[in-house]
Parts: C-alpha cells; sequence; structure tokens
C-alpha cells in the first residue's frame, strides 16, 4: 500500500507495529498534534471526543483498534468482543464503525478464535479498500462536475475523515486538478467547526483555493448563481437513498433544490445500510450543548439557558440528485437495499 | 417616558445628560460593561465596532448623538453636517440609520440652525416612538400566533437591537406571555453569536424558555414539527416587500416554506425603504473575515485561507408570509412603496 502519494491524500490514522497513532483533529489546524492509542478503551474514547472524526474514518480506527485489543486479550474472546462491542457504541449515526466492528468479529469467527496477525491483515485490507474507494469515488464524482462550475461542501470529507483522499472533498479536490472547478466555497460547520477548522487546513495543503462561509450564508451564495453542486459526505445511506449526515446537510438540500444547483453525496458503500428500509429508523446522536455555550463566551450555561444540539440530520432521497459510492454513479429511484 | 416598565424590556442605550452610555454588546452575556459616549466620532465607532448594533438602536444611538454634536459644534452647521455623514455612513444595510440622521438634519434646517435642546427633543421623541412602536407590533404579531406554536428566531431583535421591548422578539416574548408559544428556539447567528449571547440573554431575563440551536440545525427542526412560525426582525424593507436581514434570514424563510411553517418579519415603519423598487438595490455589508477565522482557534488566516462573510441577506417578498410594523399587518403582496 502506498499511503503516502499526495493523490490520495494523506494519512491521519497510522498502525505503527504497536500501536495506533491518531492526529489529533480537536486541535487543528492551530496544533498538529498526535494521539498513541493502545488499547480498545482509548480508541473507543478518541472516537467519543472526536479526536478522530468522518465514518469511515472511524470504521478504520476501530478495526486496528481490534487488532491491538486481540494481542491484548490473547485467548480471551469473551472480552475482546466486550471491547468490540464498546468500539462500535462509541458513535451510534455513522454505519461504518459498526460495518468494521462486525467485519473484525466475523474474521474471528473464520478462524475460530483471536489470530491477531490475520486481524492484523483484515484491518490493513479495510484501510486500503477505503483509499481504493476514495480513488474510484473521486473519478467517478469529477467527472460529473462541468468545467467553470462553483462548489460548496459542508463538514469534513478529505484525509481526516477518511483512509486515503477523501469522500466529497476527495471529489472536488480532483475536480479541482482537472480544471473543473472554479470557486470552491466550505461551511465553517458549526459547531466543531470542521469546516474552517479540517477542510480549510486540507484544501490550502492541496492546493486548492477555497473561501469558507457561515451556514447562514449558503442560501445568498446559492442565490449568487456562483455554485453548480452542492457535494457533501455521508454518516448512513439507507437502502431508499435517504442520508444521514452532518447537522446542516439536509438544509443545503432544501436551498440547493430552491436554487437549482445539483446535490451529490459521496461515500463509500460501507456507508450503505441496506437493511434500514429509509432514514426514520437513523439514531441522531445528540452531543454536549456546551459545544454551543462555550463559543457565546459561557463555560457553563447560565440559569434559563438550553440547548439542542444533535449533531446529524436526514436528508430524504428525494433532494438527492445523485449518490456517488466505489461501485458507480447512482440516480434517483435509489435502490440500497437490492444486492 | 417609562423606560424602565419590564413590559417594555431594558434600556440599552441611556442618554445621561451629558453624554451617552451604551451596553457594550460585544461583551455579553459574559460581561455587562457600558460605554461612555461623548462624540459623533465616537457613536460612530461604536456603531461599526458592534458596540450597539440592531437596526432601531443603531438609528436611536445616531440621534443622541446628533444631540452631543450639536452642543459641541455651536454655530458650525458645516462641521455638524459632517458629524452626521459620519453617523449615517457607520454601516450600510440597515436603513434606520440614515433614517434617523435625516431627520435630525430636517429638524436644524426646521430650526435654521443648531439648537441642542430641540434637536435632544426629537431624539427623544425617536426614542420614545420606538418603545411605543415595539409595543403596537407585539401586540400585533403576538395575536397572529396560535395557541401551542413553536417559534424560531433568528439573530437578536429584542431590547439590545431597539429603543424598547423589540422587534420581532418582542412578538415573541408577548406571545409567551399570552401563553400562545408552547417552544422558542434560536439560531446562535453566526459568526457574530447574537443568538447565544444576546436573545438567549434577554429571553433568560424575560423568563421565557428558549433553546439555542446551531444553523445548520434548523431545517431538522423544522423537519420536526415543532414550529410553526420563523420571526425575524428586518434591516431594510423595500417597496416590494424584499427584506434585508441578518446572514442567514433567507435561508430560514426557504426552510420554512418548504416545510409548511408561516414567515413573520417584524419591523417599525423606520426600516421601510419605499424608495428602494426591490432588494436588488441593498448594499450588503462584509465584515472582518476574522469573525470566522477567529472561532477556528486562528488569529491571521494561515496561506491559502479565504473567508466571505457577508453579515446581511436579502429575502425575496415571495418568501415572506407577513410584514408586521406598528401601522398594522401587511401580507402579500406588499406595496410599501405606497403612502
Amino acid at each position: 500500500m502506498d499511503f503516502s502519494a499526495p493523490k490520495n491524500g494523506f494519512q491521519a490514522i497510522r498502525f505503527d507495529g504497536d500501536c495506533l497513532k491518531l492526529l489529533d483533529q480537536r486541535l487543528l489546524p492551530a496544533q498538529e498534534r498526535w494521539i498513541r492509542v493502545e488499547t480498545a478503551a482509548q480508541a473507543a474514547q478518541a472516537i467519543v471526543d472526536l479526536v478522530v472524526r468522518g465514518a469511515p474514518a472511524i470504521g478504520i480506527t476501530a478495526a486496528y483498534a481490534a487488532v491491538l485489543a486481540a494481542r491484548q486479550r490473547g485467548s480471551n474472546l469473551a472480552a475482546w468482543q466486550a471491547d468490540l462491542d464498546l468500539l462500535g457504541q462509541a458513535r451510534p449515526t455513522a454505519v461504518n464503525l459498526r460495518w468494521a466492528v462486525e467485519r473484525m468479529r466475523s474474521q474471528a469467527a473464520t478462524d475460530d478464535g483471536l489470530d491477531p496477525d490475520r486481524l492484523l491483515g483484515l484491518a490493513e485490507s479495510i484501510h486500503a479498500e477505503d483509499i481504493d474507494a476514495n480513488r474510484t469515488m473521486a473519478r467517478l464524482g469529477a467527472e460529473l462536475i462541468q468545467a467553470g462550475s462553483g462548489v460548496l461542501t459542508h463538514c469534513n470529507t478529505g484525509s481526516l475523515a477518511t483512509g486515503g483522499g477523501g469522500t466529497a472533498l476527495g471529489v472536488i479536490i480532483e475536480a479541482a486538478r482537472q480544471g473543473r472547478v472554479d470557486q470552491v466555497f466550505a461551511d465553517e460547520t458549526r459547531p466543531w467547526l470542521q469546516g474552517s477548522r479540517l477542510t480549510a487546513w486540507e484544501l490550502a495543503r492541496a492546493g486548492v483555493g477555497a473561501r469558507v462561509i457561515v451556514e447562514g450564508a449558503a442560501c445568498a451564495l446559492l442565490a449568487s448563481g456562483q455554485v453548480q453542486w452542492v457535494i457533501t459526505g455521508a454518516d448512513r445511506i439507507t437502502a431508499n437513498g435517504d442520508v444521514a449526515n452532518k447537522i446542516g446537510t439536509y438544509g443545503l438540500a432544501v436551498l440547493a433544490r430552491h436554487h437549482g444547483a445539483k446535490f451529490m453525496v459521496v461515500a463509500p458503500q460501507s456507508t450503505v445500510d441496506p437493511a434500514m428500509a429509509n432514514g426514520q429508523g437513523i439514531e441522531i446522536e445528540e452531543r454536549d450543548p456546551g459545544e454551543i455555550w462555550r463559543a457565546a463566551g459561557l463555560d457553563v450555561a447560565p440559569q434559563g439557558f438550553a440547548a439542542w444540539n444533535p449533531v446529524f440530520d436526514v436528508t430524504p432521497a428525494d433532494l438527492v440528485d445523485v449518490i456517488v459510492t466505489e461501485r458507480g454513479v447512482h440516480r434517483p429511484p435509489f435502490a440500497f437495499g437490492q444486492h
């Protein structure tokens, strides 16, 4: 595997033989600091704390963490299964996390016990598959974008969110390299600012000029006619094509439709949950309201203050123009339940 | 004038005989600090710096500042006119500012020179009229809201933004007092966080329970069916009913329409610009992109980073269900050019 090729982005998740190293996304872009993870519990906590985030990236992290856990648990399969439960439950909305955990469990079942080397082989495969999928999606998605287009993206879906070059951001960077994209805009993505902290940083590294906006400016931007494509990733895609993704995605899809821009979702097949008929069944994670208060200069919520902080929403399939996976370009009506 | 009656909100602009005192809105809610303003230049800077903001509030501030300037300029009418130019140009989008400045100029023309006492009388009238208008709009707007409704607001439109009890927030607080409103939601309103800093603080003071959300959560909130009315203020309303207001308002209007919620704009007559046919002519202020970077933990924009920071947008009249002024409840088709 060639993890270093710039065309495939960079690595924010590194399996280092006896530990997993994660680029701490809470501190970017001000600081580039790596966190050392040695146990499943530490990995689960890193996922909960958003040291690592992005649906594909947390799946890969969990896979490598399952390898570390297998070495520590030796023949204690029950303890290892409990470690995997912890990993699988670290965040509820993205399906990739549980998908990766279940693949590791299946490997142990096939091996009839814990074989750390074989588990490492699978974790590396999961990682390598994601890199390949990113590359394929970048190519397929970029082809859809006409020269001279403006694009708007949300949250972070680049190398920090995946194993390789990214999903939506991979498409945008590839399209920019092909000269198809004239202007890139990125929502700052409150409350965690994945856009202004992470996507802006990745685009700068990739040499792609971009402008960050507050979410509230997206409508005026779309009305200005500068954006032809809104492109996002996904945390879960249900059989009918409903898309769970970062809070704010649904609004962008409505605004894109209202202004005649197209809405593209880019996500690997591991994001698809064919067993779920539609998005109504998706559990939406709510996080600490302090993510909202602290921005207002408050360490604690004063008397009478409250916040609602859901971190995902569900975009109905009828607002999605195209879903790109590594298997191809999907258009409505979507039917991800049929394989 | 009774400025203290709780029903009419509280005063964030106080003319203190020989100076103007402004509650510094940059520091709320963490600190309640008052700024002393003694000259027109200081008042203009306070408006530029957002010590005081909100279309009606900056108009009132400019009126009182014109009184201070008249005392200082004595018989030097030209110097006073230059002071008023400075005040009128402090911010471009809200029309109330220029409306107040022009009323002060007209008074000087009527008086055939600078009569500080008569100018103070007019400034107090402008302030008192705003308090009265707020009260009338609160009553008219509240009557439109059915019992059991949920409301969502944007930016800050309460006592901090006006001379009295507020525009949109005045309606919401009055409707809550009348038992019409079950739930109040407020956008945090990036980049300046008028919602989480100012509106949340005002609602807490008024004893109205509310929840703050990030702008990205508005679509999921509207889809949940908890909100029947989106209610905002305005910085300028053109003859055809187009509404310039805080960036993000336009998107809320699109999302409200998409989900079957109603969109109400509440603003005094001084916000109406009957000479402007529609919103295309409105100058949209852009502010320091640092308002976006600093939230990402960056003091300066790194190489390759850029931002677009327009602070207002224009909602087309066809997305507005009702405009409430102190003169009445206006419904489409709007015709504010006819008097």
